[in-house]
């Protein structure tokens, strides 16, 4: 059918990809994605991932070589990285906390010595100190890096979807990261830094992946088993998941968060690598903490990072308490709802008018914000009266009053001896703190019901407002603190209510934390083990459940989550796993839309490409050749970035327009893999760098060894909706939509695919009585096929 | 292209495949998995897994005019299925539970009455009632149920993977499994019902999917949205997952379990459901254990039904001891992949020899099994001099001794007044039982070395034999025995060793627990997550992570895991989501081997079909058409499955050869969708079914509105790495292998996939700015691209 000269080309392409090492890398081209550069509205773009690696024949012969051992290397490699994530990750986020921690334990102290003398003094002191340090986050965010912004999570799960991001996985965005949370936190802002890590975790995975940041990566031939985008979103899987487990000390909940909410394709053999890096953290994080518990981290220790233990609380529950726990479900998915479309509409106007003024209103935006915060934590809790210290009990181990911004209840806020003020224990102290105050058991009735909702209201403004502005911020914490308030208020309610039962009120604020996260994040079974790592208590488990259930079906009734709502705002087009629903009634070819393919012949004028590639921004192009008869074929497809890398290096054009001929000998070695990958977060080789004298451009360039020979395709009309599926769940770039064949030559079922690994021989021979006989049976059945002459008319 | 005619055939089918009313039948349609029927050794049959849907216009008709309403009403019911199945396992769970116990607890003490008075009849009455107990277990699986033998959870993964193993989902397997568990668990064999009981969960939800047993099922209207196979698969996946939860009182274990383990094709959306699942079953067993805390439900309440808790255990962990406990991931890892390796040569010898004699060996060989475990577990704890009871502290509550089979450490065996017998306390106990007193803290000394030795040698060797006999066994609980038994034999040496430690052995009986379960199952999040949930204790968490870690890549040094080797044991051909090296090398062609393709005309007679159909065992068929000017194309694929059906039925016979012109009209209702569905596990129809009368097949079918016109292809030479990924992700039956195209219509990517919702009006305005731009942006390329005379000699 293919005459021996195209039959040739074809061969050429197939007998270098077929020289990859390890299956892996072949695998990894069908598990690829792409997105070409959208110009979004703030005029910064989104760039395509390149996740298709051409197999250099050069860099595969030598690796073929190596065999086992490099397999084995590789292998080791890549654990080796996982750990290294994991402690890099940890200690990263130790530090983290440490700073926040001693900034705010300094603020409180200090503000608190100051207000035994002059209450003005202390605002000032206060506000002042906030300011700086939300002044220093904005300062980095805006001139240093800007992608740092926000919980950068929705562009990871974009990465991971396969949409680049601009910046987002460099190393200044790490640094920029880092410090700014630092500030934002540490400046009393209504934001979390839990989001952050996430995207910190990222940052550190993919700069370990290239070898340092893209700038200056250190070209190291020890990571160039990184050069396969497949290996590289490993990478930052694994980054998400040692994030979150450092951010909630929830090593678990980091792995089912990195499986559920961020990864598009899962793979199982990941699974066990992202576990061994979570695994890792909580080690590093345990050991951390162990040393820093003899004092040697300052205010950072005692309290601090997270597991808001309420393990000491409530043994059981009754009946009675599902109908308010399921109220407080509803609850949740309803504010959750809502605080996605408010921060939805306040995001979209920022971005759209405010932010486009440029970093001044960005900065002065900040400032703003803090001063309000400032006032309204300071201000509020003056106009609640002191509340007297309950009746000390000896064994209770409670200490009333206490200093804000240290670990404990019942804050002493310009009050009496015995007094505390039951709003600033919650407000006027770090949210770690006030977290743990509201989880708090044995302190019935420590808040009222006047100061929960007002810190409610207050709070839940605050975090829509400070949502979007130009700092680094996560959702995660000002959720559970939205969350517990009401919980804990539903929590006094049903204590007022059935007098006799057993009830803490923290635990009703640890469900109202969950409901809250649910409705807005619509996480299920990451959250769930994220609360109960962070809360140290199984018991609760079918109530979180339960809980998240309800306010995730609440809120989906109105809107997206969070992150798939800020994706989209941020136009980061994410490709659901799921087909549309219009989809069924559109065919493959309307789809692709009535665009003229432009074609490369196999051996191509380097003008020619030139002039292609100028005319139009198409990523792939089919390549076709001509059988000796003058039929055409498509022998391939061929990405715009490797052409713009062949025609930059120059070395693969040939003055003669004659394809290689592969029974001249071996093709010969000029590429290196690395130059056709694409470094992560940057924008690659464009149009513009390539210079070429008169003499190159008549000169030619034999497509055949780079082009991938066997895209997948589609009939002209198959239903979208399979195409879809076929695209998303193989994470292709490029479908080729072609005729309908005109005959079948074979047919794969199951059966041709189960092929034994040779190195089993027990296995096989102990397998052989089943499967042996099986496919002699199936040899003479094929056998009898043949022999049917009967059927002559109906066989083809 | 296609000629009117044809056109009007490939027509007709895409009109019916796009009337369905929903996209998840479609996308399911892509999500099937066939196998053909195997043959195995032992006469019995794996059958294909007829996963593609035939597409009834009838049915679908009716359906996409309910609309809306109608896909409420199957979200209502797929949410009511899973909650069913919930309550369901549940109760399955504490039914089984509740007879276990009281089996046991009888048993022990009415034993332990007669010891005080002989001895001799005191064994006498302890073997008979165990071998009665185990008699009825065997009775029950090779007279009733034979599909009912063993852990069942090869089976059902491979059900999952595509592959229904005969009989294995039936109303008689599920009494079989649960009788059959109550038997062997309460008759002392070494084996456990948390197998079983997910066999038992995917039964009870295959049935609830289908209306009833296969035989006496309810063709209820309102459960044929679960006509579909992916639909049913949805439902066993639910089931594994209560299964999971309900034998471990785990939820999130069961929801990973089903997860990491039993699915092949997993889909978020379905996380959220299996989730739901798994909550229901812990608030149901929850209800029941509070229900029988009362005493109403006889020995069963006090102790039982897991959760060994060691919350009143070791605090903390210090470096030292990570040294022994990285010792005891290595010996699970060992004793792990060596206990998969002695059951896969027993049960391969039993199954090729010892079971191929009948059914009388079989039971016979229980029979033994019980005998001599009946005797180890008896005779053992006697060769033990008694030790005296610890020096009682009033305060820690521990009474020493007390009577077997009763909750609590220092069993009295023969024993005089303060003293116990250590091996009894393991040994002559329910496993339960055992393995909390292993767990336990605060039991220093409680047993000596040379009794744990002498019981992890006996019960290794136990469990070993027993697996693989022809009663309901699961390897969970066995394996905790083993684990915990050495694990807490490292304790002791350790406690020796470091003195000043605070170090429980009870802890090291976890780890011991986790790294015997990991070397030999090979799971890794979902087994963490058990292991914390039975324990309730989540500080050991990075502990177990890294014992697994050890144990598994120990294990995974030797052979497969558990489930893999006993997979491959029983042909049960398993498609990993891996594919092979040696696959690189070949082509799509050189797989589907050389077999001649049988197509069918689409209009076709039905002595035609028959014959064809007797001549070979293909499962699917290419369906081909003439255009006009005599070319042949591939219009579809047809499957013998919906050929019997039609050929049974006969109501689409017709006299004249002429195709159906869908400008005549609507096509006729003339069949309901789920006569083309098989009922799980059972056979279908065969060829031998059909009968025709010598008139019926001088008669004609036209199989265009039956046919799937549109089944994925893939080029001829295409790697057998990508048309492995895409058979495998896809959950495909059958491939089409097609020779090159020679021209291409169009190109998909990314953004020709991004379709927006048109009822998100509010978003779609939003985004204009960003998407709209970028779109008109495109056509203006396509507009440049279309006046490119230059490139008219490269654009075909």
């Amino acid at each position: 059918m293919l005459s021996n000269h195209l039959q040739n080309g074809v061969e050429t392409a197939k007998l270098i990809w077929s020289r990859l090492p390890n299956s892996e890398v072949e695998a990894d081209e069908a598990a690829s994605g792409e997105f070409s550069r959208i110009k979004k509205d703030d005029g910064s773009t989104v760039e395509s991932l390149d996740y298709e690696v051409i197999e250099n024949y050069a860099y595969r012969q030598e690796q073929a070589k190596r065999g086992k051992v490099y397999m084995t290397y590789s292998v080791v490699v890549k654990w080796l990285m996982a750990l290294l994530i994991g402690i890099g990750t940890a200690l990263v986020a130790v530090f983290i906390n440490i700073s926040v921690e001693n900034f705010a334990g300094w603020k409180y102290s200090w503000t608190f010595n100051l207000i035994q003398k002059s209450y003005f003094t202390g605002f000032l002191v206060y506000t002042l100190i906030n300011l700086a340090l939300v002044l220093s986050s904005v300062y980095i965010v805006t001139q240093f890096s800007p992608e740092a912004a926000g919980s950068g999570i929705p562009e990871i799960k974009g990465y991971l979807n396969g949409i680049d991001t601009h910046g987002i996985l460099l190393f200044r965005t790490l640094v920029g990261k880092i410090f700014g949370s630092i500030g934002s936190v540490g400046g009393g802002l209504a934001l979390g830094k839990e989001g952050p890590l996430v995207h910190i975790g990222a940052c550190i995975a993919s700069m370990l992946g290239q070898g340092g940041s893209t700038k200056y990566h250190l070209r190291t031939r020890w990571l160039q088993i990184f050069t396969s985008e497949r290996d590289r979103r490993d990478l930052v899987t694994c980054g998400c998941a040692a994030g979150v487990a450092a951010a909630f000390r929830a090593p678990v909940g980091g792995v089912l968060f990195a499986l559920e909410e961020v990864t598009s394709w899962w793979r199982s053999q990941l699974m066990w690598r992202v576990f061994f890096t979570s695994a890792i953290v909580g080690v590093v994080v345990q050991t951390a903490m162990a040393w820093c518990k003899s004092g040697k981290c300052g205010h950072f220790g005692s309290g601090g990072f997270i597991i808001w233990d309420i393990s000491g609380g409530q043994e059981d529950y009754s009946f009675q308490e599902l109908l308010p726990m399921a109220f407080i479900g509803v609850i949740g998915g309803l504010l959750g709802a809502l605080f996605n479309q408010l921060t939805f509409h306040i995001a979209y106007w920022r971005r759209n008018y405010l932010h486009k003024r440029g970093n001044r209103v960005k900065v002065i935006e900040v400032c703003i914000v803090s001063l309000i915060t400032s006032l309204i934590s300071f201000g509020l809790p003056l106009f609640r009266k002191c509340t007297p210290c309950p009746v000390a009990d000896a064994n209770s181990g409670i200490e009333c009053p206490r200093r804000p911004g240290m670990y404990g209840n019942y804050v002493n806020f310009y009050c009496g001896d015995k007094e505390y003020n039951d709003l600033a224990t919650i407000f006027f102290n770090t949210q770690d703190d006030a977290i743990r105050n509201l989880f708090s058991a044995k302190t019935i009735h420590e808040f009222s019901a006047q100061s929960l909702l007002t810190f409610l209201v207050m709070f839940y403004s605050l975090a829509v407002v400070t949502f979007g502005t130009a700092v680094p911020a996560g959702q995660f914490v000002p959720g559970i603190m939205i969350g517990s308030t009401y919980g804990r208020l539903v929590g006094m309610f049903v204590v007022n209510f059935y007098q006799k039962l057993n009830i803490e009120e923290g635990t009703y604020a640890l469900l109202g934390a969950a409901s809250f996260l649910g409705g807005s994040m619509r996480m299920t079974v990451s959250l769930c083990v994220i609360m109960v790592e962070i809360s140290n208590n199984l018991k609760f488990l079918p109530l979180i459940m339960l809980v998240l259930l309800i306010s995730k079906a609440v809120g989906d009734a109105f809107n997206e989550g969070l992150y798939e709502e800020q994706a989209r705002l941020r136009a980061i087009p994410l490709l659901e796993s799921k087909p549309k629903y219009q989809m069924r009634n559109m065919t493959a070819k309307e789809a692709s839309g009535n665009q003229r393919i432009v074609y490369f012949p196999r051996v191509v004028k380097v003008v020619d490409v030139l002039s292609i590639l100028r005319s139009n921004n198409h990523n792939g192009f089919p390549v076709i050749d001509h059988t000796r008869s003058g039929e055409t074929l498509v022998i391939g497809l061929i990405l715009r970035s490797h052409l713009l890398v062949l025609l930059q290096s120059k070395v693969d054009f040939q003055h003669s327009p004659l394809p290689f001929n592969s029974t001249d000998g071996p093709v010969p070695i000029r590429h290196n893999l690395t130059e056709f990958v694409k470094p992560v977060s940057s924008k690659g080789i464009t149009i513009d760098d390539i210079h070429l004298t008169p003499d190159d451009l008549e000169m030619y360039i034999d497509l055949a060894p780079f082009l991938n020979s066997s895209p997948y395709v589609v009939p002209e009309d198959m239903s979208l909706t399979k195409v879809y599926t076929l695209f998303r769940q193989l994470g292709l770039r490029h479908l080729l939509v072609v005729p309908r064949a005109s005959r079948v030559i074979g047919m794969i079922s199951r059966r041709d695919l189960l092929i034994e690994d040779n190195e089993d021989t027990l296995a096989i021979e102990l397998q052989s009585t089943s499967v042996r006989d099986h496919q002699d049976g199936r040899r003479a059945l094929r056998r009898k096929d043949a022999e049917q002459p009967l059927l002559d008319g109906l066989i083809v």
